[in-house]
């Protein structure tokens, strides 16, 4: 299908919803004026669009595969992947040192979402290597930087993460891998780990395997564990691929979707590799690179949800069936029920985008600020961070969803892609940490400031409803209202046991989500007037729903436990 | 994977929930009493369990094949469907006259549950099948009766519906097809037709197409359909297959599930058939085989609910993974959005399950009793066969994808099957008519007796908060309110322009669904204390989202067609 760029949109959320603006006026991000953001949106949306949504059908249908040891990806992947590198767009937010754009995550967030909407599964490449990138600014060696960095910079060269073992998924302390130090500043790293979203392919010329293990004194559990970068071709003398390591892909899983993206498991067999960061502090760098990469999975929701959007939204407006009480075209978009269905996919959208752009904006200025303005923005980020991922990659299945209903019969034959972008999108509410994990992060570390980045958004969300109120009292009320029972849903989590927040967490990310949608759509309506109507639907009609999951979360632990397992079966 | 009917909690359901045991109490249906029930249901839950539950992925992994005209069904498939035949399951409520068990509907949507948990794609055969016995049973000449519903009814024929056109999906009074009288008493039906479940296979000796098309002095649209029987072999003078009928499949579709479930499109070409029912009244004739296919569908959703959350159960109580807050084990089943995920699952299924089974119950008493009484449980029935089928393939859905999430990473390969799960029920959604479609049908036919049918089933919904007050008040004012704000919105229906009902049309079902629910497990946790921590769940954390529903149900059509389809495309 045609793939439309929303940059406008995008813009109109940076500038009026987010006030991405401020960027610009800090002196790390002075480059990002609105020009600048314009010129990069235009010339990502024209790949997007071009190059990448051209292959997104191969890789479902023709998925890679692994033949004589190595990985062929799906047709036309190869010289799509060239573009984004040649492109630049790998190393769009690294640092310009070794050949980065340094473009503030804001940004690369927009630019991500398009990718992502246009070809989820080659998309997933890039991503990957982002966090390695990132990884290794902030923990490697001088040394290693100076190899690595503009080899995955440049996309000549690719990143994996390798955490999950067989036994050991959410629980990553139960790895089993190991690494021996061998005396020359090396290690050979020997394990088996699953789920390497492309972990082998054939479309770069060397591949580093970011490598959670454990050292021979490494103790049980978390805090024993160290990470390696294990590439695929060990570097000669002048840093070109050079003898082939001893680890391979043994096998590819068969997955309901995301075919394009090879998930490998992968053999490490006293593989070469080298530490990143110190010794048994291999969960603080990986988490610096899983941190950014939940919001580049929340925006994979949000990208898949915007192309299911464009998709449905496009043959609704084609498929002439049956007689409609309004207008005098008989397509299906006059139908009522569509309406609210494309209504509902356009204000998840809405909501979502905003939310991912905020928690970029956030981070980004936790960069450029010092200090306690340092410090909040960056705790408003990191409170950000979850509910980006779990309601973006929420928004992604359920826009998907809806997609496929708005096609009736023709969702659910393959051949319109509407069920790839569900299948394809699925994956994404579990990786990186499922969506429950998500919201056991928001409701445990990201309280554990006794809610004062909490509040702090509370009290954005407050200030909207009040600068609305004169023009739109009916909305302003119901925003208010809302942020109220959300602040009294936070107060009796931040009273409750652990185990009581816990059981609470998932509806109440969802509850804030939908209110922080609230503020945002209604700061669009107010800045702009024919953006009143999606502020109206998701205020009046989709944000309800809040109150019912704050209702949830007040119940606490014990009912959720009141059934054992014979009971459940029962 | 192992599949346990839930032969007991069919038993409370029928027994306690619904109060079924007054069918017994019927002439019409005084054999159907607990023992023959159990006795029924046990066979059944065998059958489902031991034979059809094991070829269940074979159906997902070797799908149906279209090869040299002839379809060729997914391998254990034939002696699947023999077993189904041969156990008299196919015929199992219809007329003993030709051979059927005359059982009450109740008890084969309890049988057919089981069978669509352990192999829907196979399932929906005899689905189909028994559809069309019930047409013919009442709209056929006595010849076509004699002729045809013994075969059918013995399984050694199946049937199939031929509605759709590729112009003509919800929109039926489009079809093209024609047909022309032969002057014999037969016609020559003509025309294409899509998405046609089982229409050609392999597992039985004769198809019998019902088939919609236009006489030559048919008017347009709707009132101008006739309805036909178009056998694959025409019947000899003995009444077995003879010469091969001007008919045939064309291609199958490549769908998103459902891959044992042969889809084809279907070629009439002058093919010889013989009415059914008068001229120009097929539409009639096809809505009595739809309505109760309805309510199998909806119970198709509930059947994969079933399988999904044993399923997912039965991994959590494995998996190890991650420290928990609570007991000893470290097994995923004691996180708490583990069990939260599971409660929902278990609450939806209950709730589904009592409303497929009211729904029967409603539509047997229809047949056991006589005037007044008779036109009250019909209207009852008529009512709550669109929530039956929206609810019920919600619930599919929700609870599979709930059962992918429950699973983690393993939940996104294949070879758990608990994806299967989730693609095999999505269809169930579209097809006899989208859940858009079943809203309308509520909010519009549903409504037309006044609201008399919908106030009936509001004061049962009273009546079990009142009965509740003294040992349950928390639960039985929830409930109460909860109808209450129902009524008001039936209220404001009732006011409604017709497109103002059909806007609020979903989340009105969804909502008289819920509440429905807390008024179903209230009155089995009356019956049975050990059931109301699924009752006090349901009511207080799923149950709210009701009063949401209902907000959003009252803004009315104008909201939803403020964006036209530019502003909705930018």
């Amino acid at each position: 299908m045609t793939y439309a760029p929303p940059i406008r949109d995008m813009q109109f959320t940076l500038e009026k919803v987010i006030g991405a603006d401020r960027l610009a006026r800090t002196e790390l991000f002075a480059d990002a004026t609105a020009d600048t953001t314009e010129a990069i949106l235009l010339e990502a949306g024209k790949l997007a669009a071009n190059i990448l949504a051209p292959v997104n059908r191969n890789g479902d249908l023709t998925p890679a595969v692994l033949e004589n040891g190595v990985v062929r990806v799906s047709p036309g992947f190869g010289d799509a992947y060239k573009a984004i590198a040649e492109g630049g767009w790998v190393g769009m937010n690294a640092d310009p040192e070794f050949g980065g754009m340094g473009l503030p995550m804001t940004l690369t967030t927009a630019v991500g979402e398009m990718m992502n909407s246009a070809c989820l599964s080659l998309a997933l490449n890039p991503l990957m290597t982002q966090g390695q990138i990132e990884a290794l600014e902030h923990h490697a060696s001088d040394a290693i930087k100076a190899l690595y960095l503009p080899k995955l910079i440049s996309g000549e060269w690719t990143g994996t993460m390798n955490l999950t073992e067989p036994q050991a998924g959410s629980d990553v302390g139960a790895l089993r891998s190991k690494a021996e130090p061998q005396g020359d500043g090396s290690y050979k790293v020997s394990g088996q780990k699953i789920f390497i979203s492309w972990g082998d392919h054939d479309v770069a010329e060397n591949i580093c395997h970011l490598v959670l293990a454990r050292l021979p004194d490494g103790v049980a559990g978390t805090k024993g564990i160290s990470l390696f970068l294990v590439p695929k071709f060990l570097p000669d003398e002048n840093g070109n691929p050079g003898v082939a390591n001893t680890l391979k892909p043994i096998s590819l899983e068969h997955k309901l979707g995301l075919h394009g993206s090879p998930t490998a498991i992968m053999e490490f067999d006293g593989a070469t590799g080298w530490l990143i960061g110190a010794e048994h502090a291999g969960m603080a760098a990986m988490f610096t690179m899983m941190n950014n990469a939940r919001l580049g999975v929340g925006t994979q929701g949000l990208g898949i949800a915007e192309s299911a959007y464009q998709q449905a939204l496009a043959f609704a407006t084609d498929r002439v069936q049956g007689r409609t009480m309004v207008a005098d075209t008989n397509t299906i978009l006059d139908h009522a029920d569509v309406r609210r269905m494309l209504m509902q996919m356009k204000a998840l959208i809405g909501v979502s985008r905003a939310i991912c752009l905020d928690t970029a904006f956030s981070l980004d200025m936790a960069r450029a600020t010092s200090g306690d303005e340092a410090a909040k923005w960056k705790a408003r980020g990191a409170f950000l961070t979850p509910i980006a991922k779990a309601f973006g990659t929420d928004t992604g299945s359920e826009v998907a969803d809806l997609g496929i209903q708005v096609h009736g019969g023709m969702g659910f034959v393959e051949e319109t892609g509407a069920a790839q972008y569900a299948r394809d999108v699925r994956v994404t509410r579990i990786y990186e940490g499922t969506n429950g994990i998500q919201a056991m992060d928001l409701v445990g570390r990201k309280l554990m400031d006794g809610g004062i980045a909490a509040e702090a958004l509370l009290g954005e969300i407050e200030a909207t409803a009040k600068a609305a109120q004169a023009a739109h009292p009916a909305l302003a009320d119901a925003l208010q209202d809302a942020g109220e029972t959300l602040a009294a849903t936070l107060d009796w989590l931040l009273g409750a046991e652990v185990n009581d927040r816990f059981a609470g967490s998932v509806p109440f990310l969802r509850a804030f989500a939908l209110v922080l949608g609230g503020h945002y759509l209604l700061r669009g309506a107010m800045a702009d007037e024919s953006r009143l109507a999606l502020a109206q639907f998701h205020i009046l009609q989709l944000m309800p729903q809040a109150t019912a999951h704050c209702a949830a979360v007040v119940q606490g632990a014990a009912p959720l436990y009141a059934l054992d397992a014979e009971a459940l079966a029962s």
